[in-house]
């Protein structure tokens, strides 16, 4: 082969991995602003809006469709070492960006059932566990796309703080349940959506973890720790 | 290369191929009796269990570790169409059965918490549909080793039968709650536990539809019908 062609090849399959990581990027980003969107439709009890969250995953799902077609093709090529595990990172890290995306569009949906009921306080503590999600996830897509092995570290360890922060919200929602059973069904809806963003932390996490391995091949990451006590909780 | 040489990288191609898919099924055979075991002891309030069960689940962990590190291996062989598939097949089944096994291993931890607290009725309304998910995830198995196209149709198809029995059932504890605040915590933990349990029979369906672009490519599947209710209902 002559050194033009092979520049060619080559230059053509570094074009294509770039645009798959745009594409994942993209992806990540439309993720961040559903949640970002979603904790505020839950704020000002806006159906509309919600419906159009709900709506728009489908945009989510499709760019996931895309980045699974990109990485076949470029699988086709025989990628070695550091190509290849770009693109199995960026398989698995679009995997869990379309789950955050689910649990945006789940945590709008259940909003519009709230909005048929009486307005809880907690959906105060709600928007502030879902800022610090928001925020996991759009620290760790940067942190993908500069392939920054110490802020994915951090992102990684900054996850006990929404498992602690949902703790705290899980058991004053049980409180609150006890003391007044007719909000049950409402509170029953803010749990799930809470679990929902102490998950949407544990999808960033896991981006982390592929960010490492990125970099890294398969060296082992330091342990890490888990800080929702919420399983196994016996009371408020 | 001589014909003698190319059947012998063919074969161990193949060999490892046949491995991947072992190890494959193997984990998922792990995570059906993980939760087949965790059902078993909420029934029977039996903590030890619970903490074997829980344990158990690093295995699982640990057999997705060996599959990633065998699709490393195999895809560094350069794959093509049928094959490339069978590996991004592979990759997306171990996670989807790593979550199963996750899921599984909280209903057993979430099972030590109530076992603090009365016992409900309602673990029997858990139990049928943990048994339902438990079918849809060995069945999915046979289909994922037999390549079967139809069996991996229907059981996406009857996925629906959990959403519809996981609605019922979330209904029957919130009015349980609602009649007895005092059951409340107890009552949260099995809306959870139902809730992963309906979360393993997605994953079921998740693996369904890998097992359909395994054999028939990026053909679209048909749509596929949601029945889970709970996130909108307004009550019990």
């Amino acid at each position: 082969m002559s050194t033009d062609m092979h520049e060619h090849i080559v230059k053509s399959y570094d074009d294509e991995q770039k645009r798959l990581l745009d594409e994942t990027l993209r992806m990540g980003e439309m993720a961040a602003s559903q949640l970002e969107a979603a904790l505020d439709v839950v704020e000002r009890r806006d159906d509309k809006a919600a419906e159009r969250i709900i709506a728009n995953d489908e945009a989510i799902d499709a760019l996931e469709q895309e980045v699974s077609h990109d990485v076949m093709k470029l699988a086709l090529r025989g990628p070695m070492a550091r190509d290849l595990r770009e693109i199995l990172a960026a398989i698995r890290i679009a995997s869990d960006i379309e789950r955050i995306g689910d649990y945006a569009a789940n945590v709008a949906k259940r909003s519009t059932a709230l909005n048929l009921m009486p307005a809880l306080p907690h959906v105060t503590g709600l928007h502030a566990i879902g800022t610090l999600a928001v925020k996991q996830v759009r620290d760790v897509l940067v942190a993908y796309r500069d392939n920054d092995v110490e802020a994915a570290k951090n992102i990684r360890v900054r996850d006990a703080e929404i498992d602690i922060a949902y703790t705290g919200l899980f058991r004053e929602l049980l409180t609150y349940m006890m003391e007044d059973p007719r909000s049950i069904t409402a509170c029953t809806h803010l749990l799930f959506m809470a679990k929902n963003i102490e998950r949407i932390g544990d999808h960033a996490t896991n981006i982390a973890e592929n960010v490492w391995f990125l970099v890294k091949g398969e060296d082992e990451l330091p342990p890490r720790e888990k800080r929702d006590e919420s399983s196994t909780t016996t009371g408020p």
